[in-house]
Formats: C-alpha cells, structure tokens, sequence
C-alpha cells in the first residue's frame, strides 16, 4: 500500500468542504482559527445532528467507507443505526477511523481521528504494519473534546502534518451530541477490525468489511454518554469481515475470541454479577482508570468472518438487548 | 428561526428541478400552465412511482430532510417503508410538509403543502408560533388532488405567494397514485410532531427526528387509499424526537397521549370493537365528517422522546400489525 | 416503448463512466483492449467489492433501478442484502439485466447481461414482446466469466451492436468474486419478473416493482458460488410488484405459481428429502445439465402482486432460512 495512489486527506477534504458549504443544513458552525486553520463545530456550541454525525464518519473513514443511517429493530426497541460498508478496511478504519492520536496542549486534551494520522503516524507502530504513511497539503483531523483547540494545539498539528496551519482542517464535537454519538457508534467495523489485529490477524488481508451498531439515545453527561455508546458497540454492535487466510482452524479460533463477551474481564463480571456488565460498571471496578480495562472488551458484540480462500464463515458472540436497553436508559 | 438563512423554497427548488430535468426516469410529466407556471404531474395521468415519491416528499421537506425507501418486516410481512431523517423537525415538517394550505377556486380543491406555505403564511397562527416567515422570488407547492388545478386556482397561489405566476413550480397526484401514498408515509415525523404540538409541546425545542411508516399497497379508490395510509401511520408507523426539555414528568406524560392509540375516540372504539378500529370504520362512525373525527388520532402508533438534557427516553404506543394487514388487504 | 426516449446504454455509460473515474476506490481495473474497447475488470485480477458491486447492478439496469446494500435479519443471521427498486421493471430487468447473451468465441463463454443486449436484441423473442429496442452509440456490456475476453469476441459484440470497437464499454467479473456475487442477489426482482412472464403475466404491465436478496458469503469454487447465490434467491429473496390487471383470480393463480418451491421438480424433490432441496443437489440430480433442471425452480422464495385495479394483493411463497443457511455455510 506504499505506493497506493489513495489520498486520504485528499478525499476527506472534499468532504469536509460539503460539510463546510452546507453548515447550515448540517447545523455546524465554520470558522477561521487565529493561524487560519479551518474548525467545523459539528457539536460543541453548534447542534450539529444525524447527518453531521454521517458525513463526519465518513471523513473519518477518510472518504473510503460509506455511511447509511436506518432503522434497526432490537427486539422490541427501534434504533437508529449506523451502517458502515468499506472495501478498504485496513486503510479506511485502522489508517485513518481509528483514535489514535492524543492530542494536548496545556489545559487541554482532545482525541483525534482522520486522515491527518496517516501524514503524523500515530501511532508509528500501527502504520508500519499497515505499511501506509501519507503526504498531503491539507491535514484533516476530527476530534472528540469538550472545548474547541487552542491555538498552541492547531499548531502543533499542522507541524506535526507537515502542513500549513491555514492547511489544517479539524471538525470538533463533544461526546454528548448527536453528531458525536453517531460517529462513535460508526466505528463498529474499526473497533471490531483493531481486536482482530490484536489476536493476531494481519488486517492487510481483510479485503470488505460491514458492520453496524445503534445510535444511543442521548445522555448530557458525558461518562454516561460514554457508557452508553460502549454499550451500544460491545452489546448491540456486529462487524462482519472478508479474509484471504489460509488456515481455517487458525481462523476460527480467533473469530472465537472476537466478540466483547470473549474476553476475560467480560467473562469474570458476568460470572460475579449473573449477568453481561454494563461497562460503566467495568469502568467503575477499574477505578475509572482506562488502562486498568483488559483492552479485549472493546469489540462488537457479534463477529464473523468469512474466508475467501475456502468459502468457509466463521461467526462467534451474540446481542445482548436487554443489558444494552438498560444502559440506554430504554 | 426569523432571521434563518434557510430558504426552503430554494432548496427545494432544486430537488423540483431535478426531478423535471429527470422527468422520463420518474415516469412525470412536466409542462407550463397557461399563465407560466410549471406543473409536474407524478400521478393524475402520469405514472409516477416509488421515485417520485421519494423526492416529492424531499420537496415536501423544503430539502430540510432526508427520505430513504427501505424494506421494513412487520411481523410476517414485507413491506416497502418511507424513512424520514431531518435535524430541522419543526421548519421541515410544520414549516413545510404539513398539509396545511386549502387550495379551492371554483369546482376545484386541492391540499398544499410544501414551503411555498413559509410565505403565504398558511396557517398564521403556525407560523407565529415557528416564528418563521419566507420571501422567496420562487413558491414550490405540492398539490394532493384528483385533478389539475384550474389556471384560477395557479394564479391565486402566485398572488399569495407574492411571486409571478412563471415562478409558480406545482407538483399534482392523486391519493390513489404511488407517489402519493408513498409521501404520505413519508408524513409520519409531522404527524408525531403535530399531534405532540397539540399536546402542548413547543416544537422549537425539538432538535432532531426520525421515523417510518409502509407504504401502502395500492387501491383505486380514493376512500379506501385513505383509509390505508390513515392506517399504515396510526398502526405502523413510528416516529422519534430528541428534545430540551426542563422537566421529565410533564415529558412522559404529553408522551404517553402522543401515540394514536391513546386518543379517546380510538379507546372507544377500541371498547366496542374489543380491537383496535380501522380507520375507515372511525370515518363511517364519524358520518364521513372529517371534523367529526377526534384530531388526537391522527399520530403514529409509537412515539418516543429523548430528553437531551436529562438523557431519559419516554416510550408509548404499538404497532398493531394485525388490524394494519387487515386495511392493507394483506 | 418503441417510440421511449429511454437511452439504456447511455444511462448506464454514465455509471460506467463513474466506475472508470474512481477505479482505485472501487478497486476495479480499467483498460483498453486492442481494438480499442474499455474493458473493467471488477473481480477477475482485480478485487473489485461491495461498491463495484452495488453499481455494476445499476449498470445492468440501464441506470433505470436503484441498488441499495444494507443488513437484513434472516433469523439469527443477519447478512448484507441488495435492495432493488424500479418504476420501470420490463425495461431494466428484461430488456437489460437479464442474462441473455451468450457471448461465444473460440476457446471463450461468457454470459452477457445489460443494455448492448438491447440493441443486439438479445434474444429477439424477448424485444419482440417488449416491443424495445434501441439504437446507441455505445454499447455497455457486462460479462460473468472466468477471463478477460478475446479480441475476437469483443468484435463481435462491436458488429452485434454495430458500434466501432472504440465504443465498446465492458464490465468482467468472476461468479466466486464480491462484485459477482452482489449483482446476482441484485437479480431477484428479474427473476421473478422473469418466472411471472412465464407463467403468462405480461411484463409490461407491471408498473413498479422492488425484491431483496441476500448477498452470499463468498467462496472460492465457481460451482459452490453459483450453488449459494441461486439459494440465497430460491430460499432468502423477495420480489414484489405493482401491476395493473383485469382479472384477479387469474392474477391470483399467477402468483401461487410464482415462487420456487412452487415448482413441480422443488416439491418432488422435497417429497424425497423431507426438506427443500439445496440447489446444488438439484443440478447433481439433473447430472449438472442446465437444460435439464425445470426453468421453475428460477424465482423468488416469496412473490408478491399488488393489483392496481382492484387493490387486491397476492402473496406466495415464504422464506427458507434452515436451507439457505446451510447452503451458505452459516
């Protein structure tokens, strides 16, 4: 993929120059930071909504995956869905999607996903395995905050891209808002994609991907918001893939593994309280510290792959409705 | 929302030229009316479909929302069903698509809807309430009736809109069409909104909705197609708000009285019939007297509210699959 | 719609030109042949995917359907399905997607689909009774095959269509590939169009019309590929239709014949097995000779008709999901 001809930050911009044309349609404030970098407030003091919440992902997918929102019946409970469709998975979600940089200045701290990754490498060790780096003159990042950048952080970017600051374009939303909650949920294929790459499977021989997980309702508190829409990925989420691999037993052994409910943690609060956990719940029992969290909870609830090479489909977890109606507040 | 930059009449504009540049693919028939005004028919003797359908309730919106046709299963059946998304509920649905504009000239009558209503202000009391009022060098109004309108009858509309008649863009079709049925499935997001008006919320508050009701299959006759798409919303459809709202009690119970079901007049009948009513058999009952009918009826089977600043979620109503196949026929 | 100004190939030249344009996003690979024909490759060298997949099935409508990919729940499995809808189902599904070219040179088979067929008329039987046909410039072509075609055969198809060779656009792809197997699924609402013709319904009658299949998971030998798409349409797909006809007791006659297991050799072959039979068992028993499996058998698990004239609809047929799931390995 060294020598693709794909430009990330390319495709992403022209998205986010849709987003910035119709601002008003999608509810989202445009402006000029002091250094001229671009900021779209899709969800901070704008309102943003389901459609900023779309568009947004798909600039996050760097303009290589297509978003759809619709219906999903969960048992007796209808919810708004995102689903995420990529013929480019390892690049679309694990180069770009995925949250991979920590983004702070003083005061402040914000977590950034998009193409702009692919041009700073964070994190490095991610994108030499996806052997993929990327050189732009627009840098487009998306950032989950509570408070608009500093100009101290904008600068730090565009010189961590390599890029102008007047060449930096960064969409920022809060974890509360619609917008937000949607791009979260949006990240089903990437969450599910990132555990697989943890059990070992070489994400470069994934070939499609689709998946989907539902848009929670609304929480202004963000822990909750945050619990909520976990919840929505770990029990209400399915991320289904597309391999070249050439040992089936190999393969279904990690497809075992997969899913939320396979991981130890998982396993040990279920078997304490008889039920699945909610994950504010995990959260709590680690003392609200993330990396206390064994990382094998973050995957969808369902998983499945299915093998090119043998015609085989391996499928492991299932939905959890009710826990996931309760963390919903439904 | 007074001094919004939204221009509904424009925005739809565009989706009303698209749909006459594409007029062949949509099976309609585009001309101009003696006076100069253009008349798109997508279902007196034109064919129309389910993709004129679409766009028409798109122009109904004012390109406030987004309308998607997607297969819905409601218990053993399939049915093609209208979602509708919008980040604009109130300016799209009451502003625009609301059927609230009787057009009538002599021997001829006609339900307006669409945003060419935002500048004849019809009804007043709507729009005060919207705070909203458009000028607009272009009215776009979508007629619901049996046959063209009289040249009489265009004029009118250009005069209250305050534009020459050549800047009139009209789109015709009857009930029994399947373009017809199709936009009005595509109602159900103004049907909640305006039952959940009525019950004394104020619809600015509301920030974002979805919804989806079926469309019907298809009957000749006018009488029967209402009944059908009467029920197809008031047994099939659902419709979902988020909203800010201060007090959660007062919330949950205007939501309790929003799904139709809860209306007195359907608990009546309910009552006697020891099932849920058709609506043509309300109709009957009512001496086929439109004002004889309980408005609280006119609502979707099930609606939910997502309080935004509290992050609860109020849920009422259910579908009623059996009495709905029933009035479909099916 | 003889005298139509309906241009099939130049619809769907526009798609294809769309799929050229954004090659490495839909990972397909273009190129020219010798004589000058453009020829892309979608799933032969080339990966191809969902999205090539989604718009090669437009493109084999003649531009005049829309494809939509999204999740559908068949019992416990939810699987990637295609939706297809048209307001001119003759048009798009006989007179263009239908596989009804038979390319042939020496050493070479593929079979042809989309709207070159409708200028080669191809086969005339069928024109004939669509009273279609038409005169273009270009020729779009798609081709299910197992390689790149001949010089030979590509000038053959220049002199069937009688366009220069310059203007000839194919559109390859293998059975066991993503995009393959997309835009069989995509062929459910032919089908049934299809079977219906047989059954002696005239297809021009038929006004709109919409059907859903799942997409298979795919597999690596072309014969257990072609197996699973035909189940995923005999057992897991749905066509429905509008039409308008006199007499509904025949109409209704029609429809109880329409889906496959209505078909004389599924129901003995289920009076032998106890269960419906796979597909592929029904080719083994015919000693795989294409000719002699009962044309039947090719329709939808489920077939509805909604009566225009009376407003009646019939419905045939139910899903199969024990057989489509072992079939497809699930």
């Amino acid at each position: 993929m060294g020598s693709s001809k794909f430009n990330l930050n390319l495709s992403a911009f022209k998205l986010f120059e849709r987003l910035c044309k119709n601002a008003q349609e999608y509810s989202v404030l445009v402006e000029k930071t002091k250094c001229g970098a671009t900021l779209v407030d899709a969800g901070l003091e704008a309102k943003g909504g389901f459609f900023a919440g779309e568009i947004i992902t798909e600039i996050c997918l760097g303009g290589l995956g297509q978003v759809k929102i619709f219906p999903v019946q969960y048992e007796d409970v209808v919810l708004p869905s995102v689903y995420v469709q990529t013929d480019h998975p390892a690049l679309s979600t694990l180069g770009s999607q995925f949250a991979g940089w920590q983004v702070k200045s003083e005061g402040y701290r914000a977590i950034g996903s998009g193409p702009a990754r692919a041009i700073a490498l964070k994190p490095k060790k991610l994108y030499r395995k996806l052997n993929y780096s990327e050189q732009a003159d627009k840098a487009v990042l998306v950032l989950e905050t509570e408070k608009k950048p500093p100009e101290e952080a904008v600068l730090m970017i565009a010189e961590k891209c390599n890029v102008k600051p007047e060449n930096v374009y960064l969409v920022v939303f809060s974890t509360t808002s619609l917008a937000g909650s949607t791009q979260v949920s949006g990240r089903i294929v990437e969450t599910g994609l990132h555990k697989l790459e943890r059990l070992g499977l070489d994400p470069l021989i994934v070939t499609s991907a689709w998946g989907y997980a539902p848009i929670i309702p609304l929480h202004p508190k963000s822990g909750e918001a945050m619990g909520r829409t976990n919840d929505a990925i770990l029990y209400g989420g399915t991320a289904n893939y597309i391999v070249n691999y050439d040992d089936d037993e190999e393969l279904e052994n990690i497809v075992k593994q997969a899913p939320s409910t396979s991981s130890k943690m998982m396993q040990e609060a279920k078997e304490l309280a008889q039920k699945n956990p909610r994950f504010l719940d995990i959260f709590k029992e680690a003392g609200f510290d993330f990396y206390k969290i064994d990382p094998n909870i973050f995957a969808p609830a369902i998983v499945s792959i299915n093998n090119l090479k043998t015609g085989k489909t391996f499928r492991a977890g299932k939905f959890d409705i009710l826990v996931m109606k309760e963390s919903l507040g439904l």
